[in-house]
């Protein structure tokens, strides 16, 4: 019970290092991510080239680490987790790649570098995002299945929230929303599909990896649906209170794009407080782990506090 | 024996009513995609509507009839198989809605109608493309599965032909290609790829629909290698010979992009005996069905006597 109380109040991040873990998962997913891609060299040198420049471009990992941490929180091993955390970001990275393009957000820039039609032109990049998107499945593939896991559970658990009804579908309506006037109740299926579809599947995936049992599944799967919305309130307000240096990317983009915001529609200062609830709904989520998902805790605190 | 020396000379083609197969796959595998996909009207409409108006745009399944026959030469059943024939379809639908893109072919016509950014913009038809390559994947995971060949090795099989090393590095290579001077053999790469690679997985998956033995899987690779490239060398034929009416796409336009085509490089002549001698080796590869792969012969013979 003690340790249960202790979830009520303030989260248990004291005694984590939160670095350390960031730095371990960061290392132990480029190394496994260079091992699954084809080489550079490899034919068509010009499209490996490609897929490896955005996927080897400086992103946070966030997505991976939140897979292992998950892993971690239900007694599984990270190396086991892996795959899925390197599929998880293989589709993360395509969508940016595609979500760049200049039929879609037309941007220059993504994490400080030129985006990737930028450096490859147009078609190449549409065909390293549709590659990228493919491998995570090969990927997916690579990993050991499990009990109450199998490979035809991840590969329905990736294509769902990859598909055209989450991370599509918050593609599609964030590309249809600009210049409208947005609904709060609009812009949360946004945020849902467009950012929470995928942490929420790296953190079940995570629990998979360990075989985990319902409860876990049901909690992780509480745990990224709050963080992920809380991941993108946040990053709305990041576009508006940051410069473009600090974010790495073009920033006040979407103000100047009259895309949908939280701080576009309930003000800044709401926005924020949105943003607290939401992680500690995250954190409330993590109550059955009793104190064993550490990580997890330190991670959401991270994203809730992080400047860029 | 007798069986097997039948073979050796004319396929045996005779009795076997080709068209009531295409007609009764055709009908299943419609059917079948139709439960698969999201309804027209599931949020959001627009993706959902852009997906459908490809894969219903009158496409002549041959890649579903292809895995359906391949299923019913080894024995399996039509239903167990379909729904690899879907998501087999759904991948070459999805690579020909990107292939149709400005920055790739920028074709406006595909069988017969306007193509899919010209009817829903840019930025649907590469979320479209991106929903139905996931969407693949999420099919195949409804397939049984089966002792020989779990659901790890359908995902495998799927990825890697779409993936960057097969069917996505045709398309870039068809891309860097264009306007330079192309060697039959960086030709037969690009057609290995851009075609065969494609035809062979859904001869492989039929197989695998039936978990059939290896020597099967062997022969079926064989003859979807070499229906594929004869395919490809008949696609460039008609592209040269046929009016834009007949073949429903823009004719000639592979010759005007100065894409590198077999007729350009080897001539028309020299062409159709290359597309005789390959689907002479697919025959030959059916051999070890012993007259039961009647319908996978029919299907080439088809393939090598289209006029569109």
């Amino acid at each position: 019970m003690a340790a249960k109380k202790r979830h009520h109040a303030k989260p248990a991040v004291t005694g984590f290092d939160l670095d350390a873990f960031l730095a371990s998962s960061t290392g132990l997913v480029n190394t496994a991510l260079d091992g699954f891609l084809p080489a550079e060299k490899t034919r068509p040198a010009t499209l490996h080239r490609a897929m490896r420049y955005s996927l080897f471009a400086g992103g946070k990992r966030m997505r991976p680490a939140l897979v292992l941490a998950a892993a971690q929180a239900c007694g599984g091993r990270l190396a086991e987790a892996l795959p899925l955390a390197c599929a998880v970001e293989c589709i993360h990275t395509y969508s940016l790649v595609h979500d760049d393009l200049p039929a879609m957000d037309n941007d220059d820039y993504r994490r400080g570098k030129p985006t990737n039609h930028k450096v490859f032109g147009e078609g190449i990049a549409i065909l390293a995002g549709d590659a990228l998107l493919t491998q995570a499945f090969e990927i997916a593939a690579q990993a050991r299945g499990w009990p109450r896991y199998p490979h035809r559970d991840l590969m329905l658990e990736i294509a769902y929230a990859a598909g055209s009804r989450q991370l599509i579908a918050g593609q599609v309506a964030d590309l249809e929303g600009e210049g409208r006037k947005t609904s709060p109740a609009q812009l949360k299926y946004i945020h849902e599909r467009k950012t929470s579809a995928l942490l929420c599947c790296a953190a079940r995936l995570g629990g998979m990896s360990a075989n985990c049992p319902p409860v876990q599944l049901r909690a992780l799967t509480d745990f990224g649906y709050h963080v992920g919305l809380a991941f993108q309130v946040i990053d709305d307000i990041l576009d508006v209170t940051q410069t473009s240096e600090t974010l790495g990317k073009t920033a006040g983009k979407d103000t100047r794009a009259r895309k949908a915001t939280y701080p576009a529609i309930v003000g800044l200062e709401q926005s924020r407080k949105i943003a607290a609830q939401l992680t500690g709904r995250a954190f409330a989520a993590l109550r059955p782990f009793r104190g064993r998902a550490v990580a997890l805790e330190a991670l959401a605190a991270f994203l809730l506090h992080r400047e860029s």
